[in-house]
């Protein structure tokens, strides 16, 4: 059983030495009052029903460092948990485990926060053959690690950033005069390996794009009849993706007028904490 | 006027330029079908009232690169924006505007989410003479950023981390035998520069936290009418600071308590964002 | 005229850094003999005909740093040139330029190699709709920057890395048992951005390949003829790209059997230098 | 048995992460789709005869991880391989290996080729008392790397930047007004434990040299009877290296001139990717 | 027994590896000449009387690394040693123990200099109720390893830097017109966790600073006749805290004004290295 | 005029700015206080005589960041100086100045020590042809600038580290059997660009040494007698230098030997601050 959901994220070493770094600078001025044989037994407990993200920090910081230290994990990234429940519980060295509990715990709320928001997403299109995704709208220096919190909630992820996939948006489209020469300049220049969206704003622009041969066709604001009459008339020739006016009332009419995909910016943006703390025995 | 509300948070360059490196990774790849000659008018828009944070991170982004770019604040950080105001505007390179809008905006919304929801705090205790300071319970990475933050949304900060202030909770009491005890092992240790807190759960442990001459004391999840009553007796003695079941429903009747100080911990870990987008003409 | 062919590499700044690093580690012995005052007129000149890539290192480095110094750039990235052609031309202090010289030609040299070779085969396929695309096998730290010098040479780039494409091989296949249950496995877990290609190593596989909707197939070390059978069969059903076997005696005829790219490994891995050298008059 | 050629290159494990990074990035697309409990049995093969040189990268990236996985080396750095020959074998998890399969190729491919063509000019003069060394034109970021490939191909380095030896050449020359001005105004400022090498264009240059005490004298560019005369009046009296028009076919007669030491540019800056492949069974 | 005086000065092995790549460089060009099976017995003695500070660094650089290698520690961070005392002994790769000799003496050497030289200020006050504090006046890059061994000397810390405590200056009481207004000022943009310091040149400025609430007041440049009158006039009203003037000769009539704290810079900027050698058996 | 004292030490502005961190941290917290109107004409004056070194990270530092600002060396590095002389001085913003005061001062303070001690030794050997020089006892993180700091003293550098000379030690003899064989084994794997030093402890020795082509000779501990006596009988066929119980007092007639080379290992680990402080007009 690993801590992780799938494949690590990666750089998240360096991340938690960094945000480790920010809470302990030149040192733990509490901490040096213990004696460096007392241990602490301790439990970390979640406070509210949530979907589980961050436990490899928690588990690289708390984890066994001598004899007679353990550490058991009780669930693991993308499970469920209901409050009361208890995470991770573990013995270790009472200074390194009071100087390390917030970090952890920051790690867990944050990433459990992202988590759980799409886990509520998920819940709603249950039944429905649509992905729920994330967006670029992400907390700077997070952007790996909400994405991955977003995997675990159930969600898929939208292009990581600039780089690995294309995305024309209007002021493309007005430089280049049409949305077929966008496509075919854009197309030119990017790897074969390159996929390329289309943002549109009205049927036309849609029938334009697929005839450009749109990897994807994001519909940019419209009202789910008006989604529901597109993807009716263009089944099967693209991948459609709705955005913009998501929320917990609205996603499951947009996911019933066919759309493939459905992006969310509040995931990542919006989350709230995820409530968890740790308790000593 | 400065972008920056007081002395820039310290970092931020850093900060910044690796947020960037997470959007471009190997380069922006939609970007390269516009002309280096062609540019564009920009403006960022408020899609909310907000309190701003971070428009130095929009500046140092889409600042003028070259002859005919220019960019033009219209508000600070710590300003108190609404719905509809123009936060910065300019004209730059199109295909730079693109790559860089969604960093800027994505440093604008995170950070004016903290200011947005402190200055709600702090009106919420208007008139009273009381701090709303922020925790520890940070989103990693963003300590100093969130720090920053706080105050420009009229809050003041606790201590930074473990290493600029002492912090003595239940453990280490238990460990030393006493409070008395535990502030005396610390107070041994740490500087003279260094402020001793002392967690309390009870009128008892205030007194006692207090005897031993504590320079703050948390008031750790009492009611109102306990505090005020601690309050009342020991005016003057130390700093009071009151922790735990604060929420803008609680908050008035805490801050009337008379503690000098109120923590809440969501100000960083559970603010939304704020809404702002770029606009182009 | 900018230095760079397209977008800057992201990241070359902090390459050259580290290059010059390597080279002037504590300081450059030889050029403390000279008058800070004392400046020199250079000039960097090919020694063969080649397509040119690196100009932005070099400019970057002898760029004038003071009054009375100058650089003029007489060609760009991408650009043809013949022996005796001067690429590059400035005055600057003597100290700075001999202590700068080789780490600029060194960049010049090695990447003017990758462009230089790279046109050579695109060259070979005048004419005919195809690309010459590069592969990932990359000098070890130079990916991103040969892969620009692939662009510069007139060919296209491969996915970047494992993170931007995805690639079912053989292993991928015998694990999930077929090809169709391989690449259902891998569009579950990927972003609805990211392109999937199917090495392919029959006639076969190709048609699983493209019941399975794969956006491209390889067709990994196959004969000419037998590559151009499956591509008239299947002509327009996805991206076929020919792997294998490439050098400049066989491209020609590769390309002519309709695929629509070729890989080939030794454009990053088996480029020679160009030769460049510095001049002084 | 060391997996390293007398002692390992400093900074090694630095860049072997920054090149995996560059691979790898937010992560392998493809590799999710495997069982964490997936095994594969690997060998690492040389397709053509070489000098060996990367095991020790290949080692550090797939030595084994967890119980049953294991690693056997065959050869070591310096070792002369055939086509056909099994480098390193192992069994490790499928996904690891797929996905640090290319990086550890990249090195060894990219080392064992300049490592290949040091042995074939070492050959080309064995049994005479000559050392083949390499130069400063070397490929970015990889100067530490190719000078061990160097050693590990039979070669000597020269030095290993413009930091730890001294070398004068004809600017320098005119900028003192004399070799030996040159000389005295160097010797002047490096430490005593640093050799002063002086370039060389005619045999009145060589005396000058030799009369100032120069450590190495370069004769540069000259042909070998020319060199044969000058070494023959000079002998004893300095170290002479040749350099300029150096190759295969003329490096037995330039040894045969009785200088010391042959330095080759295309040690570094020209060597094609010796061929290695991964095979499963 | 840990080698460290309490909790590990946070940063130190990015500091050990940084340190240790300014002498090894590319590479021990002397120790290759060493088998990888030859090991030696090793041993650092004390040639003079010292407070011992960074057996760690020792510790970390030349403890065991495979079998038969051992490391044994005689005595810890804060022990006083004798000429001629054993401080750490074992057996390692000679190879490795030549490379790393000098890195581990050159940090116990710096390091316990500063303890020593502490030692001697904290043996001169013994008996009376004073803190000997160091300053910022540290040696560039090493503030965290210098305070460190202040501690292991005996002493205490005074703030670690500009961000954890605030001093206030005759500049500052000039800006803001007086003490008062200068601490109000302050206090009103610090954590209430943060002390505010006063430099007082007179006992009309204590008397302000005093009324002011000033958490430390710095009697700068006094006599020790001053510095009495005025504790005594104030007497458990604040900290009071001596600076300029002492060495040791006068560090004992300073504490005798009843101060309680003398900060010192010599601790840290004129410390002379601790006498300590290698020896091999 | 330039700050520094010829070329600039490689990497100084990276170890400024990670010096500048340790005293910022997360900001000063008592330089909010001033208006960033308000600006300072300061003065950083010499309080005893001393060699200058640093000036440039002062510069760097303090140098002019807006209309109104300035700044003016009145001494450069190597620049003797005496009490009461104006370093520098300029006008630049108050809570600048008072941020970056000390960081400028440690690196001058430390850095002039330095520089000055090394000029009271080259001052005592005044009119002998010797040179003294540094060792590699250098204050860990400073080696690079305590060698600057020496030359800027008059003095020269010895090897930088151990990659840029080779040094036969009484280990290295042992392991190989015999001096010659030390040599030959050393030479066989060197540079032809590297000197080979021999460290000797008696005549025989030193006569062994020469008789292997050591490229320098250390006579280690040696009384000023023996040493005379061997370089009487040696002159002209190796570089001597002198090692050991080397101090103000001993070196004249140490240097009176007749050695080439002093090297002095107190220069860099025991050298104390120069006294210099900022004032305000």
């Amino acid at each position: 059983m690993s801590a992780w959901f799938g494949p690590e994220p990666t750089g998240w070493r360096q991340l938690l030495e960094q945000t480790l770094a920010e809470d302990v600078g030149t040192g733990d001025l509490t901490a040096a009052s213990f004696s460096p044989e007392s241990s602490v037994r301790w439990m970390i407990e979640a406070q509210s029903d949530a979907v589980l993200c961050g436990t490899g920090f928690a588990e690289a910081l708390l984890g066994a460092s001598s004899d007679g230290h353990w550490l058991s994990r009780k669930y693991k990234d993308g499970d469920r948990v209901s409050a009361g429940d208890i995470v991770l519980e573990g013995r270790n060295q009472t200074s390194n485990v009071l100087t390390l509990e917030r970090t952890a715990l920051n790690f867990l709320m944050t990433l459990s926060g992202v988590a759980t928001l799409t886990g509520r997403y998920v819940d709603a299109v249950a039944g429905l053959p649509v992905r729920i995704v994330d967006t670029r709208k992400t907390v700077p220096l997070l952007r790996n690690l909400q994405k991955y919190a977003v995997r675990c909630g159930g969600g898929h992820n939208h292009r990581m950033g600039l780089y690995d996939g294309a995305m024309i948006k209007d002021n493309h489209i007005a430089a280049h005069g049409s949305i077929s020469a966008a496509v075919a300049a854009v197309r030119n220049t990017v790897s074969h390996m390159t996929k390329i969206e289309v943002e549109c704003e009205s049927a036309e622009q849609v029938a334009e794009a697929i005839a450009a041969r749109a990897d994807v066709v994001m519909l940019d604001n419209m009202s789910p009849a008006n989604m529901a009459a597109i993807v009716a008339l263009h089944r099967g020739e693209t991948v459609f993706e709705a955005s913009g006016g998501v929320n917990l009332s609205t996603v499951r009419a947009i996911a019933e007028t066919g759309v493939d995909v459905i992006s969310v910016g509040s995931l990542t943006h919006s989350a709230i904490a995820a409530s968890l703390h740790m308790e000593f025995k």
